[in-house]
């Protein structure tokens, strides 16, 4: 099935809207949580097991595979799907956010948790061609520019992709942040330009920008909507706190066209979903929920819980008496906490399994609710 | 059902059989081999998984479970099958084989993998009464005995429990190596008249020392075949190389009575499985698959492969085309050999993975060859 966005319920109470997303790979219902498999795979879970799990979107970082092994491998194993064993969907990213995080030192949490920063003078020289950078893997020099990143896409095969964007510091006047976005603007649109010779049946989503000014949030969606993308994104600074997102959310959401739907990059936690959800966003992409898995924070309906706490060491229930993931279905907490304590790599992947499983079952809630005009 | 042992077929060949070793969890299709799971997993590998993957034996360390989370807390949970989420049947040491690997500095690799060496001084003072040493975790002060060590392996509830002996150094004159000879005899002595008190459906199996001594070693034998253990299994040092392993091994077995099953302890290589299953061996555990398996060395029949290998990299195969495993029906070697460069945790579940599964189908053309009289 070529992609397609159907919106299947508006809230009478809010902008939220239940919907589907239709791929070559099937459906993602939305509002929908997208797990983050940065170099093909979520820490510590296979994928046959994700799949079996229900997470219908996959994100996977086009700046790590385009360096560990490399476009061309995956392409030659016959693209990402094929490569990796994933039978459902998978959007890439354009490898922008990743190598400006270099550039402004907000170095991604991806590769700090490798231990190895090796990012003084990583990005070489920014034109307006492109960016030239080091490989944080080996040292050796790459060029990433509008072409470049959709052809890495094309290779990599995935069912949505994006356009390669500038990321500007959160700290930046006026001025620059305009010329930042214009010069984004003119990349975006030459991605969507390779793009379109060769669709490949993928979908693309153009991304907005702007930082947390409501003018340039405003210019970004007027100068990108007069473009065929199929989705629209939010990206760049979107505030230093939740009620920064939460405005900026509120405001932007109404600017872009209604047919279309709208990610949020790279936003995850609880509270932020729940603030955003309302103005209208579809999907989200966030490390969240794996990450605090393998801190051992496990999201429960009450909250997180600290399964290091000593109360969990004779705590023989499972995470959540209700919850039905493969992890708490056979494991309780004291052998949890026992597995983290003992820093058994069983534990990263019981914890994965059972974060992500809840954010699965919560967006499933969260649909139910609009469906009643409850958010 | 209460333990035990029955041959199926003796091979004409040799001193190779083929028997089944029954437990209150399940029966043990032998020659069989145990997978090492130190802290009640194996590592990467959750034990429904492992349940499913068909490995009949686990082997967990008291020594480590003492210490993390503390055999009380694995009493409460309802003993270790219940707090590890392990049906099948489970086989627990003694300690002390860690114990004095810290005193005599080969330290145990489970310990040294764990980048923190603090053995110096860990062992406080070895007396007729036991061993007292410090956590290797957080310094606090332990006394293992022949009867702390069975009752600590009573809390546990394992199906096959090991009596409490001293591990000697590999280079010890034949005076000092009898002297501890003697000992290990009456502390197994006394780890068995505390088990006899409370048999607790539990198999207790003597374990045969003297190192690489004939006379040492023929003395071990005539002295515990004398005690009503459930099985024998052969430890202490075993030969510095396989060729004196092999000697050692031929020359004990038939010291031994022939309807009790004989464990080997430590040993899961496969030329040393090969080398030793003719002369009888039933049961061999080991942390070398597993271990291997993280290391990036995968198992096949053509022997083991480094899948960091450049050759991997667009290797669209899986590791052995005629494999069943879980990763072998879904993963290609370039996928494998991109997620290890990339250091990701997936790797390690689906390399252990396949390689128990191998160790698991391995036996079993091992078990059709001795009842074909081949071995």
């Amino acid at each position: 099935m070529p992609f397609q966005f159907k919106i299947l319920h508006s809230s009478k109470k809010s902008r939220a809207r239940v919907g589907k997303i239709i791929t070559p790979h099937g459906d993602i219902d939305t509002p929908g949580f997208v797990a983050v498999g940065t170099n093909g795979t979520i820490k510590g879970i296979d994928n046959a097991t994700l799949d079996a799990m229900g997470v219908q979107l996959m994100f996977c970082n086009t700046y790590h595979l385009l360096l560990q092994p490399g476009t061309k491998v995956v392409k030659e194993a016959g693209g990402l799907h094929a490569f990796i064993n994933r039978k459902k969907p998978i959007i890439t990213d354009s490898g922008g956010f990743q190598v400006f995080s270099l550039a402004y030192g907000g170095v991604h949490d991806e590769l700090k948790s490798r231990g190895k920063k090796k990012t003084d003078g990583m990005v070489l020289k920014i034109t307006e061609d492109g960016v030239h950078f080091r490989s944080y893997r080996d040292g050796s020099k790459f060029l990433l520019t509008p072409e470049s990143s959709i052809l890495a896409q094309k290779e990599l095969g995935a069912d949505i992709i994006i356009p390669f964007d500038e990321l500007p510091p959160y700290h930046i006047d006026k001025d620059e942040l305009a010329k930042s976005l214009a010069r984004t603007h003119r990349w975006e649109i030459r991605s969507l330009a390779t793009h379109l010779e060769n669709p490949q049946n993928q979908a693309i989503y153009a991304v907005i920008h702007g930082g947390v000014d409501e003018d340039l949030r405003k210019e970004s969606c007027q100068t990108l909507t007069k473009y065929p993308f199929d989705g629209f994104a939010i990206g760049g600074s979107v505030g230093k706190n939740k009620r920064e997102l939460e405005e900026l959310i509120r405001f932007t959401t109404p600017l872009l066209p209604e047919d279309k739907p709208v990610h949020l990059l790279g936003i995850g936690d609880l509270p932020s979903l729940a603030a955003t959800i309302p103005s209208g966003i579809d999907t989200f992409d966030s490390s969240y929920p794996t990450k605090a898995a393998r801190h051992g924070l496990l999201l429960t309906k009450e909250g997180g819980i600290k399964i290091k706490q000593g109360f969990f060491k004779s705590h023989f229930a499972p995470i959540e008496a209700d919850c039905s993931c493969f992890t708490c279905l056979q494991y309780s907490c004291a052998y949890l906490h026992h597995l983290l304590k003992a820093n058994e790599l069983t534990f990263y992947t019981l914890a994965t399994i059972h974060n992500l499983h809840f954010m699965v079952k919560m967006m499933q809630e969260t649909r139910k609710l609009i469906f009643e005009d409850q958010i």
